[in-house]
C-alpha cells in the first residue's frame, strides 16, 4: 500500500489523480490533500478519502473547511505555510504535485527536502528551478516521475534504453485551437475562443498555454531537466489528433512512440504504478477507428512562444523562471481581458530582454526573480491600460 | 568484437546484414557465410569479408566456389550437410539466420544445439518448430533476437517492461499491393502484379506472402513463440505507409510503437547491437514530411491467409508447419504460373483439413510432416493441372 499526498487535489489533474486512486483502493492510501481555494471540493474529497490532514492555501477558507471536517479527525492547515508544512510530511512514499503555476515550486522543493519521491504535474517546478531540483534528486537519491502526457510518453519510451543513445526527443503538440487560424486575425482572439481546446479537456491556465503554444515551450524546458539532453536535441512536431503523446528517436534511427486516447488518467496512473502497470478498463484506443494520424511542422512565426522557450532555455539561469512568471501573469490578465492574446509573447520578450538574469540561482534568487518579474509585468500592463 | 555467422548471406536480409556489419567494422567479425545457390555473390562476399569458411547448399556449385577461393585459405563446405556443419560451429557469438523458407529450420536448431545465440530472420524456424526452439532456448539459456521488422518493433517496445503487462500485440501490415484491389478481380492477379510491393523492397517469396497477407499470418505465429502471449492477444492492423512497424498495448491502456522508414538495416542492426544501439546516418524519418499515417481493419474475407494462420496456431502441433510448407510450395508454384493466386489459401485449407496433425512434435515429426505435406500439395497441383 503506497502512502501518498496529493497537492492541488481540486484541480483537473488532482481530481483525476483521486479517480485513479479510487480505482485502485488496495494499492494507495491518501494521507494528505491540499487545495488552493476550492474549499467545497476539498471538503468533499476529504470526507470520502479520509486523509490525516488537508491544507488550503486561501486562509480565508480555513474556517469553513475546519467546520466541515470537525467530526472526521482530519487536521486542517492553512495558507502558504500550511501547504509547505503538508508538503514536508515524511509519512508518505510519493507526493503528487498537481498545483497549477509557480505556486507549485516551493511544495516540490519541500517534498524533496523531506526525502520523498515526487510525481510532478506542476511543470513550473522544473521550468523555474530545474537545476535545484536535479541537485536535490541526486543528493537525496530520490525519484521524479513526470505526469505531463508528453513527458510520461518519453519516459515510457526510454524504459530499458540507455539515455546516451537518444538522438532526439520529439514532443508532439495538438497545435491548439489556432493552428489553422490566420495570423492576421490573432488580434481578434478572445478568452472564450482560446478556451476551446480541440482534443484535451484541461484547466483554464494550461488551455490558454496550449493556444499560445507556450505549453509546448514550457514542456521543452521541462524535458531538458527531466531527460538531460541539450536543447538542440529537443524537437516539436504538430500532431492535431493528440494520439501519439511524444516520441524518442535513438542514434540508430529507431523511433519509439507512446500513444493512447487523450486522457490524463493514464500518465497519472503510470506515475503512481511505475515500474508496474495496473489493469484498467478505460476506453480502448482503436487506431483503425481513428483512421489517421497527421503531422506537420510547428509555425514558429504564429507561435513565438516556442522560440522564446528555446531561447530562455539556452540562456539559462533565471531566464526560464522569468519566462514562466510573465507568461502566468499575462495569461490571467488575458483571461480577465486586460491584455490581448498577442500581448502574451510580447510581454515575455520584453521581460527577458529587460530584467536581470541570475546564473546558477539559489531558491531565494528564483523567488526574488518571481517577485521582480510580477512587478515588471504588472507595471507594463497598467501602463498599457493607461495609454 | 562480436564473432558472427551469416546463414543465407546472398538473400535480401543477408546482403543487408553484410552492409550493417561493414558499416561497423570495429564491432563485428564475420567467421562464416552460407548461401543457397548464388555462388557468384557468395564468392564476392567471401573475398571481401574473409570468413574462415563458407557453405553452399547447392552442391553442384561447390567446385566453382572452391576454385574461386583457392588462394584465400577459406574452407568451402557444400550441400545441406555443409550448411548444418557450418551452423554448428562454436567459435561464434551470434548466428544470423537469414535463410529463406523451411530450409532455415534445421540450421536454427543446429546453431542453438551448439550453444550459440540466434538472430532470426527465418520466421519459418519458429512457425514450424516454435516449441522445440523455445525448449532449447530455456535448456541452454540462449537468446533469440528477432530480425523481422514487426517483431523487432515489439521487442523494442517491450524493453524495460514486464511481459505480464501485455494486453495486446498489434502487428502492422501494409496490406500489400492488393489492399484496395477488388476481390472479384483476384483471379486476374499475376506474379508480376503480386511482386510489386508498395513500401518494402524484399525477396520474391516474402513479397508474394505480403500480397496474400500470409506473411502477416506467419508473423502472428512467430509473435506467439517469441513473446508468449495467447493468440487472442495478437491483433493485426493495416497501416499502408509501413512507418509504424508494430505496437504493444499494455494492461493500463498505454500503447508503445516503434517506427522508422521501411529499411531492414535497422532491425538487423538492432539484433546485432542489442542491448546497445549503434549510431548511423541512414535517411531520417521526418513525420512532418510524411504527413499522415493511416490505419484500417484487415479484410479477412479478401485475405483468408490471416484466419488460416490463427486457426493453425490455435490447433497447434504440426498444423503451423503444414500451413507453412503448403504456402511455400504454393508460392513458388504461383511464381511459376502453375496455380492461381487464389489457389494458395485454398491449398493450405485443404492440407490443414486433410493431413494428419501431430501434437508436441519432435524435430523428426516436423521433418516428416514437411515431406508428407510437400507430396500432398504437389499431388494436388499436378491433379489440378491435369484436369
Amino acid at each position: 500500500m503506497k502512502q501518498i499526498s496529493i497537492l492541488g487535489s481540486t484541480g483537473s489533474i488532482g481530481v483525476n489523480t483521486i479517480r485513479v486512486v479510487n480505482a485502485n483502493p488496495d494499492k494507495f492510501q491518501i494521507n494528505y490533500l491540499s487545495a488552493g481555494s476550492n474549499a467545497g471540493l476539498l471538503i468533499e474529497q476529504a470526507i470520502v478519502n479520509k486523509p490525516k490532514a488537508v491544507a488550503i492555501a486561501d486562509s480565508s477558507k480555513a474556517a469553513q473547511v475546519e467546520k466541515a471536517l470537525r467530526d472526521y479527525s482530519i487536521d486542517v492547515l492553512a495558507g502558504k505555510e500550511g501547504i509547505l508544512e503538508l508538503s514536508s510530511r515524511r509519512d508518505v512514499d510519493l507526493v503528487i504535485n498537481a498545483i497549477v503555476g509557480s505556486a507549485g515550486l516551493e511544495p516540490s522543493i519541500y517534498a524533496l527536502n523531506a526525502g520523498t519521491d515526487l510525481a510532478l504535474s506542476n511543470k513550473e517546478s522544473l521550468v523555474m528551478a530545474g537545476e535545484i531540483i536535479n541537485d536535490l534528486l541526486d543528493k537525496k537519491q530520490l525519484n521524479l516521475f513526470p505526469i505531463d502526457s508528453e513527458h510520461s510518453a518519453i519516459w515510457q519510451c526510454l524504459m530499458g534504453e540507455n539515455l546516451k543513445n537518444i538522438r532526439k526527443l520529439i514532443l508532439t503538440g495538438s497545435g491548439g485551437p489556432f493552428r489553422t487560424f490566420p495570423l492576421e486575425k490573432f488580434r481578434t482572439i478572445t478568452p472564450e475562443k482560446a478556451l476551446k481546446h480541440p482534443t484535451w479537456n484541461m484547466g483554464r491556465k494550461i488551455t490558454i498555454d496550449s493556444a499560445t503554444m507556450m505549453n509546448k515551450g514550457l514542456e521543452i524546458i521541462e524535458a531538458y531537466w527531466l531527460f538531460h539532453v541539450p536543447p538542440e536535441k529537443i524537437k516539436v512536431v504538430i500532431h492535431p489528433q493528440s494520439i501519439i503523446h511524444s516520441m524518442v528517436e535513438f542514434v540508430d534511427g529507431s523511433i519509439k512512440a507512446q500513444l493512447g486516447l487523450p486522457d490524463m488518467k493514464l500518465p497519472i496512473q503510470f506515475a503512481l504504478s511505475y515500474p508496474d502497470r495496473f489493469p484498467v478498463a478505460w476506453e480502448e484506443t482503436n487506431l483503425a477507428k481513428i483512421g489517421q494520424l497527421t503531422f506537420e511542422e510547428p509555425d514558429y512565426h504564429k507561435f513565438p512562444a516556442l522560440q522564446l522557450a528555446f531561447d530562455a532555455l539556452k540562456r539559462g539561469g533565471t531566464a526560464p523562471a522569468i519566462l514562466n512568471v510573465v507568461n502566468e501573469y499575462a495569461v490571467y490578465a488575458f483571461l480577465e481581458e486586460k491584455i490581448s492574446f498577442l500581448d502574451i509573447p510580447d510581454l515575455i520578450e520584453e521581460a527577458l530582454s529587460g530584467l536581470k538574469i541570475i546564473d546558477r540561482p539559489k531558491l531565494q534568487d528564483i523567488l526574488e526573480t518571481e517577485t521582480m518579474t510580477k512587478e515588471f509585468v504588472k507595471g507594463k500592463i497598467d501602463q498599457e491600460k493607461s495609454n
